[in-house]
């Protein structure tokens, strides 16, 4: 079994309303050091092994996992599991 | 300025119907290989340089940024960016 870790994040200059909030709840809370937050999503796929993950992992984000208008992704395929 | 990354992921155990979800969708597009997906939330603040970040971090995941009873993170500290 191979693990694949999967981040989704807006693309530059699309708004980002969740980090916003995210941003001023931290400031409330007197964490006024931070002066951006991004938000994404993170996923973990666990898959067989198969001669072509790395293409085939390309195209579920293309087609599923992210939105290519306004998203842009990167994974990170992990060593092989023990089963 | 420095940049952290922030994954929050459901800790094992607790049930993940989007991963759930986003696994049948793929099963129905075809991609069978995939044998398990958990979904979770992935930050990227933007700090000032500050002595004691680490614990900051923490705190911030601790209050605001995962709920420690169902959710576990983890934290990267990067090298500092440039102004």
């Amino acid at each position: 079994m191979v693990k694949v870790k999967v981040f989704v994040t807006l693309k530059e200059g699309v708004l980002d309303p969740q980090g916003k909030a995210v941003k001023g709840a931290l400031h409330s809370m007197d964490y006024f050091e931070v002066s951006d937050v991004t938000i994404g999503k993170y996923m973990e796929l666990t898959l067989e092994e198969n001669v072509n993950i790395k293409e085939r992992v390309q195209e579920m984000c293309e087609k599923l996992l992210a939105n290519p208008v306004i998203e842009e992704y990167h994974y990170e395929i992990e060593e092989a599991l023990q089963r």
